[in-house]
């Protein structure tokens, strides 16, 4: 996965996905001057939209046609629901039988199958539907075009804000920050591209120490507020990881909910915990950080409106 | 005011104003797709923006090193600090004496002036500071460089969505439906623009109606929940109206009030009610709206957090 592939990939998805733009925080320190990048704004609410439509949009027409596959509960379960419909071809998502009815009902509402499994057997299921119906497997980011997808965000940062210093970005499974670390290294050599992750969930943080994909369980990632930080990097991606981050950092929860609520309060943005991750380190770890002008990719707004009015009620 | 000056304003503020993208709405109709024009995602939050930095860019620049003067206790004070500032230029904003401290605060942020008045004396105050220190004022909307900044706007829906149907936009002094209205008109003769007002404040309607600008007391306009739509067309603002709007539909302050939770759970925009009766007028006015396709200006997002947590929790 190089730069030519996310080249590749800014031409498939021009139209089908919204060119985000850079919102310049004027409320931010004069010596760090800060741009938002608000991928809460893409159709379904998140930058998932831009890997998951890269990879359908790629597939050969005879294949494309027997229909994809994935499993997710989260935002890429209705990414690859929304391109699927855009191409006009079936979707069937495998979802944790423990799965918000919520997420069930957005997922079908763009026209998606749900099959809900026990949470252990999401990938399995997967996979037995592949080989039934000769369906294609479109994964949440262990991918070369999903992680091409996403790498699109850097190359319009790039583009946007030449010369920029510091691009602080969610990491978790790794597509998006490998994608964007990809694209911004290639295209800006001298842009650090920091990653960010929570306390409670940092995988990523001690895979570079260890110089290893590290394996945490479920329920110890799962302890974060941020719900679409909770897995870690695959081999894959740890690779691109390695060689395009110039750092790591973590949030505490507190910091995120707080994040959240600057976003609402002066970005005039709803973030989800894991799209705040990038602020709350703006806000809270200026000391880990690069000067000079940063952007901070806001990754998604799929919240619960309760705890969206919970923590706003809290700071007002 | 003509489309002429709306497209040398769109000159004069590209690079210092947001160029805002239209942003799919997935959850609407599927016989009137909508597109949202969030204006919210201004540097200061709103549109006015756009009118204020056309409006000080456009002075001589022997006559804008004077200062500029507003009077406004809402984003236009905002927006003129700003402009002031990217020119290097004092800014004196004079705001009723009983304007929140936070919006002070907000526009003292901008490196502003802020002089405190009882509330009927605003205008000579201004005019006042005008005479005695040759600054020049600029008027929040009745004022031919402001509506055509506004007008930018409406030239951009055009640009981004050929052929659309409707545009909805909200109004009270006339400044951003004349601008738009008179940039759609001249740009895409067939597409219908249709003013949208609070109930409460429904000054265009009885204009249109009367065909002329009524005057209504300053304590029946503010009855509404939306502060930015407490003021009503000047006969610079109503002459335009009366040539480009197609209609004008009034909504309740409950419609205004589900159409922010809306804006909040589906769009993830933080919107302040007087941003988002375009959508409630969407949402609720369906029989008085034109058919096919629709962009809804979200005008801004200045919301005070209190009621917007109201807002989503009553719905949650």
């Amino acid at each position: 996965m190089t730069v030519d592939d996310i080249r590749a990939a800014a031409a498939r998805i021009d139209g089908a996905v919204v060119r985000t733009p850079l919102l310049p925080a004027t409320w931010a320190a004069s010596d760090r001057p800060l741009w938002l990048k608000p991928e809460s704004l893409q159709p379904i609410g998140a930058f998932k939209l831009r890997g998951a439509y890269n990879a359908v949009a790629r597939l050969d027409e005879r294949v494309r046609r027997r229909g994809v596959v994935t499993y997710s509960s989260g935002n890429h379960a209705q990414a690859v629901a929304y391109a699927a419909r855009a191409f006009g071809v079936e979707a069937t998502i495998v979802m944790p039988d423990v799965t918000p009815q919520v997420k069930i009902d957005n997922t079908r509402g763009y026209g998606a199958e749900v099959v809900l499994v026990p949470i252990g057997q999401r990938e399995a299921a997967a996979n037995e539907i592949v080989a039934d119906r000769g369906a294609v497997l479109v994964p949440p980011f262990d991918h070369p075009d999903v992680v091409a997808g996403q790498g699109t965000i850097g190359a319009e940062i790039v583009a946007d804000l030449a010369g920029v210093d510091a691009v602080l970005v969610p990491v978790s499974g790794g597509g998006l920050a490998s994608g964007i670390g990809t694209a911004v290294k290639a295209l800006s050599p001298r842009t650090k591209v920091i990653a960010v992750e929570p306390e409670l969930s940092a995988t990523t943080t001690e895979s570079l120490s260890a110089d290893a994909a590290v394996d945490w369980p479920v329920e110890r990632r799962a302890r974060t507020i941020a719900d679409g930080l909770r897995t870690q990097p695959s081999e894959f991606t740890f690779a691109h990881l390695r060689e395009v981050l110039d750092g790591v950092v973590t949030v505490s929860e507190e910091q995120i909910r707080s994040a959240m609520a600057v976003l609402a309060r002066k970005a005039r943005l709803v973030a989800e915990p894991s799209g705040a991750v990038s602020l709350a380190a703006y806000l809270s770890r200026a000391d880990q950080l690069p000067s000079g002008s940063t952007v901070a990719v806001i990754s998604g707004g799929n919240v619960d409106p309760r705890l969206l009015a919970d923590v706003l009620a809290e700071r007002a």
